[in-house]
């Protein structure tokens, strides 16, 4: 989606002038992942418009590749509207019913590309765009899975786009089918009705997955397996500047370890760091490191700044 | 709707920056006749979200009757984008499919208000938005037929809303029982296949029309009625800033003449000026003119500017 | 008022670019009732220029009735620029000495008006403007007490308006026909030499106030009236953006609870949350809520935000 | 004066941001003779206040003498605003009533500093600002005449700050006393019903003047002198992006020319050159050249831009 | 390089603020290509800094291969600030001494991608930059020359790079080695002699060039080629926004063509046609256009715009 | 150098804007003292363009004698860009190497009016920038000392321009002739090993310092001479806005304490509150306060700001 950000706090009526950038839980994962060095490839549907040619503009410029992703020649690209207050979250306001991007198809999937693929990451935002959009993720993950490419899956719930029975169903339906899960301790309750960090995780690995990477803000993260589990502590941010965008950049900097082949404890610290490093900066996505910047944060180097 | 403005031309993607300020032609209409020192009241619907107050208080502020204005729980506030060239006309971008303005219906309408009015005037764009946009729009005509309220039309044609097809036969429709028409020569062609302003002019007196104003741009217009017909030249402006609204602005003044009696020429003096005054402004309702302003303009004061 | 806000921190020479808004004790409280519901009317006087304009349509957008806003054609509208620094209170600069608003004489008033009003809200900013100024709200008061309308009163000292003896003077002549009175402590401190508010409290309620409602900043108010008196808890503002324009909101808060019957204890609260929230947002009066708003605020109802 | 520029076209009411920068003809001649190289004072009377502050740090900043521009303790430094309309003059607006400059007295004057100039410059603004500064320049004027420094007069005209009648008779009887004038074509017709340069010229030179330069926009000038006339063709501009200052850069390019010793032609040449130069770029002063600049512009050099 | 734009007119030390985009003749050139669907990589060097990852990532969203710009550890990126005027071209200030892109060398060249590409473009501005660049551009010359790539030339003078002599000598040795030359008249006469589009074809065709395609600015160019020639007359730009970056849009215009296998006529109305869109927007590579909107453009299609 | 300041936080790359103005130690002491009313002159070399011109009408706007500002022909005038974050040190980017300022030589110096100055104040940067501009510097001190002009000196080392142990031996060798010496407790480590205060003073009061204002940022200093020592205690700032130009400031107002005979306790007092008020405006030089500012802020005066 292409995301207006208001250049003043408050309603807005009140707001003037918009800033232009760019939106979306799993182009945040894939950028991040391209910004730690992996091949990222990404898939989705965009208008054929200014804002979807946009979108793909910086999508391939972050190093993803966006070959797969479709053009839908009738449909607009979505649109999404922030609102800003002093210390408290963002309102969204969503221009997206019957966009480009809700119009997904199963056709709109290139199966061999995912057959070829390590890890095939999916979100609770694009089950719960359209009726095709969710086929199309179910068909990804049937695919996926019976080629042994690992499933992660952050349930992403927005309750803005479906209401919470509806969610519920589906995102435990996917649960079932997931290898490494990222939930949100909110999400714990929505989903469980518990938020916390040790029992979602025995939850979910019951259910199926291999990987319970549940989020805790400030707090860190709490990693769950089947062999082991254990709370790695996250990275103190003074004053975070935004904190959008740090869970897409932490299911990243997991996904960056598992294929680094790092421990879970690692795993789950280059996540912490990567998600801490994204609240640095305003902006989904403009804070998410390098290898060599997260490493420096994590304080292997020392850097020189002026 | 409100329309964002780029801050800069060029293709939308490399436009960092947007204004929000607000579009619509029968907004734009009561807006210039508030300003010439009318009563006038606004019909739409609005989402009940910032855009909407944001378009209700602007118009409000300007000193229309906006206690009309229907909310619609459910739907958002449509949107507009400009992309401006140097020397092109804009394109537009709208995202207002399923609006709320699109889904007003004839419960809507304070009959009434209606009855109690002296002109009715509606335009081609709300015939366009929907089925039950265009129904309310023939409510509206026939109870405003029956009580003697003149109804004044501009046909307004967006191929970006509906194709040529369609749009003809519901206009002509409707031109059957328009009182004042205000086609421009463009429209001329696409609906009777001439721009000449003499055979469009004869051609909805025919229909039963019995004031055609045919705008002419810089030239001015060209009025007749069944006594009588003829040019009236336009005022010259050296280099217009933003021709949108012009239309607009000219019906508003046309109008404006026609409740103060004046005779049609005037009226189409008054509205040249006007339609002209709006060309002077980037924006398409800033350059409307008070009745003073526009006086001056038309040459009858003088004024120190500094 | 027209006020001009500087785009960054810092002494005024330094900065490029100001932003155009209203200010105004009297504006501010109205459209802060007008949000909440209530029918207001406003007087003062404006400039015959566009910064007169302007501030009658944001006003009359908001609501509230403008027709009693009177025109000098000779006067201008004042001005005010803010000069701000980081947490300290912003410095402003005036240019209203002979500004349309000082103007004010008793024959802008339009007596009938004030008779059918329930309650005359009055500041002590307007009695430092000019001695017609002054006279006319006196003028003001008499017709409103003499029709049982509520008299209203918010100190608002301005020492770059006048000096302390003068505004001792004239306030304490009001205070005695004051009904609701909302003084802060620092005003205590200056009129009556105490900064406890059970004392302010005493001292306007044996001078013949019938309610005193102190402003307490963040620690909340404490309310007085004969019968009882009270603190109320402030709402916990983790980091307030702008805390002007939530005395004016507090003052609207407290007077709704009176037009809606609430006790004291539950006006007190509702004048609270007005005053909270609008530290939450930029701007004076931006961040004023709807009754639906401000008891979602209070915590009666939730919010899905994304 | 500190002048707030809009960032947009149209009525006022209608724009968001404004642009301080400085305006002032007297000042704009200084900064212009400056930087031309010449060694410039100049008197004022500014508030002890940001703006004030503002102003002087921006003239010292182009190297004129400060020195005796004096500080009101009291009054605040006037303002000004511009509204821009497309290919229209734009309108102003002034808050200097009762400013620090309209309260210059002759003690504000040095007059040994005076006594030791080549020229004195003044325009018909500060005699219409108030008594005190009317006053003051009869004072400069005789103290100049009297050792010899000649003067030079710019009537610049403002008929927002003074009838055309008290205009008339104080500038007439300054032209008497003066060596130097600068009329405009539009000068002449208000003072002398006529605005044929030859007219102007003789009317003027008959009155006591030695030298009359008539700027006739982009025609260039009609230079009169007792011992002959000519009209010097101004330098083409194709498309002038801001008239205002061009006067003022006229001025002080006729009088660097005498400074110089150049003769009548020369000094019309260098005149019109700074003038045209001054109609390149947005602002009053900004276009202003240094001695290099107007001699490539006049042709002597080349210059390579990439 | 990154560019740096006033957003105002006007000398520089004016200019408050400054918009980064990029700029650069051979990234312009494969942007074009790229847009109208060729495959395109690009060679250069970037300094390890946010303005070389800005650089490679806005290429690398338009879709040209970046994968062969390599990275220099200790240089920066070179800059250049534009200062405009009106209707006056801009003055260009270069911070590119040292910079990492003069630093090139013919180790940062992939001679395998060199010899598997159809066309390889160069321009004068590389062989201006440092030593090693030049030596570079020869080297690449020389691998694609012995392996049938076309070679395409521009020689993009900039006398603030080198001086004419110099710059001479080496292009006059280049075209020696050219077959398809894109010079202007300027340049024809600053290296010929004469601005004769006919002589410069001969000259360059005689020096061993297949194709002389000289840009005429509005008027459009002049093809010579062994076979032919011929003046192809352009496309009317009623106010063109920005003239730069048209000769690289002819440039990509006309090597599209000829990898599309358009006769030479052909190639120069497309070449034309992507010049004179160039010049319709603000920026160097904005304006240019896609194959189907340049076919709109020559008027193959038409367009519905609102 | 001019310095470009990013409008928001994050990498650069993805910073839209660019703020002007200007940065310099030397510069900003040279501001703050003449801001706190001493005569004060400053050397440096600029390049002979718009950004060499704007250095010099700002810093001689702040009332800085610039007169001894030479001009470089050929070389630039150096740049700065800064990247910020949320609550972490700025990071820079300098575009100095080869700058005019770094070609200042002995020959750039005015000796007599270095020997009429009463101190003379050199800073690390100019030290590490070229050969020649240390030995200026040395040539300077050297001048200074043999006519009893005080030297003060502030390390300020910056790693980006020479590495550590050039830095070392040259500002040691510096140490030796200083007089007053502002060292903070990072460039004790750097310097001495050690961050202890006491340490710091004793060390340099051994190799001939008379006077050590160590800094330490909200401490405050600690000052010791050979006399006596001790700590004084900082100003409380509640949200420091931007604390580049502290150092600078406290440099000039402890210099300023000195020329005004206060007892080192004052110039303590003075340097805390004057690198204090640096900090409460976003820019290094804008928080400089006037000497009745900083008395105000020191508790001496009461301000009325509304
Ligand atoms: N304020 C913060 N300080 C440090 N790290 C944070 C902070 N906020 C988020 N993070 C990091 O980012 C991760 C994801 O953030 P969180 O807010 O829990 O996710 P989500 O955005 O999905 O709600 C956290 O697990 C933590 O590692
Ligand atoms: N360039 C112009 N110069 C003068 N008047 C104009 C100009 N453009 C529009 N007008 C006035 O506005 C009226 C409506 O403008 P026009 O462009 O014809 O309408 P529309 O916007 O509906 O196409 C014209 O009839 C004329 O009176
Ligand atoms: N920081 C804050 N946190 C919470 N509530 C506040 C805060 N500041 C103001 N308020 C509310 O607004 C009311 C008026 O604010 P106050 O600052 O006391 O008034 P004034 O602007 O007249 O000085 C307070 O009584 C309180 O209810
Ligand atoms: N459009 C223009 N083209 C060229 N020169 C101009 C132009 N406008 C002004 N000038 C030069 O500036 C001088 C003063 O401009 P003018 O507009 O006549 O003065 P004023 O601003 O006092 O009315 C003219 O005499 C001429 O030399
Ligand atoms: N004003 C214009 N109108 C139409 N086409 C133009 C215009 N300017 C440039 N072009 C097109 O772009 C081409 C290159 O422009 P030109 O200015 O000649 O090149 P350069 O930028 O290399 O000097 C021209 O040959 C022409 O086709
Ligand atoms: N946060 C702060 N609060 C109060 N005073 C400060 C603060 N930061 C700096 N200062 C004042 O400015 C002086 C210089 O600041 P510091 O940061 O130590 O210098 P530098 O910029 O050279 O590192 C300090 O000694 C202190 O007096």
């Amino acid at each position: 989606m292409v995301l207006f950000n208001p250049d003043s706090t408050g309603p807005l009526r009140y707001v003037h002038n918009f800033n232009k950038s760019i939106a979306g839980a799993e182009s945040n994962v894939a950028i991040a992942l391209a910004r730690l060095g992996h091949e990222v490839g990404w898939f989705s549907k965009l208008g054929d418009d200014e804002f979807g040619r946009y979108i793909k503009a910086v999508i391939r410029g972050e190093g993803v590749d966006v070959s797969r992703a479709s053009i839908d020649s009738e449909r607009s690209t979505g649109l999404l509207f922030k609102e800003r207050f002093a210390h408290v979250n963002p309102n969204v306001y969503y221009y997206r019913k019957n966009s480009a991007a809700s119009n997904i198809t199963t056709e709109d999937l290139d199966l061999d590309y995912i057959r070829s693929a390590k890890i095939l990451h999916v979100t609770g935002i694009t089950l719960a765009l359209s009726h095709t959009a969710r086929e199309t993720v179910y068909k990804a993950i049937e695919v996926a899975k019976s080629n042994n490419v690992l499933i992660s899956f952050d349930p992403n719930i927005r309750l803005k786009l479906w209401n919470i029975e509806e969610a519920k169903s589906i995102i435990m339906d996917i649960i079932k089918m997931t290898d490494i899960a990222f939930p949100g301790k909110e999400e714990g309750k929505l989903l469980l009705g518990t938020d916390e960090p040790k029992e979602i995780g025995r939850f979910f690995l019951n259910m199926g997955c291999k990987i319970v990477a549940t989020k805790l803000g400030k707090e860190g993260c709490y990693i769950a397996s089947r062999e082991n589990e254990e709370l790695v502590a996250g990275y103190i941010v003074e004053k975070p500047e935004d904190t959008v965008g740090a869970g897409d950049g932490f299911a990243a900097g997991f996904l960056s370890g598992i294929l680094r082949n790092l421990n879970l404890r690692e795993c789950g610290q280059l996540a912490n760091a990567v998600g801490a490093m994204a609240t640095l900066v305003r902006g989904d996505m403009e804070g998410f490191p390098t290898l060599q910047q997260v490493k420096k944060y994590m304080g292997i180097e020392t850097h020189i700044d002026r």
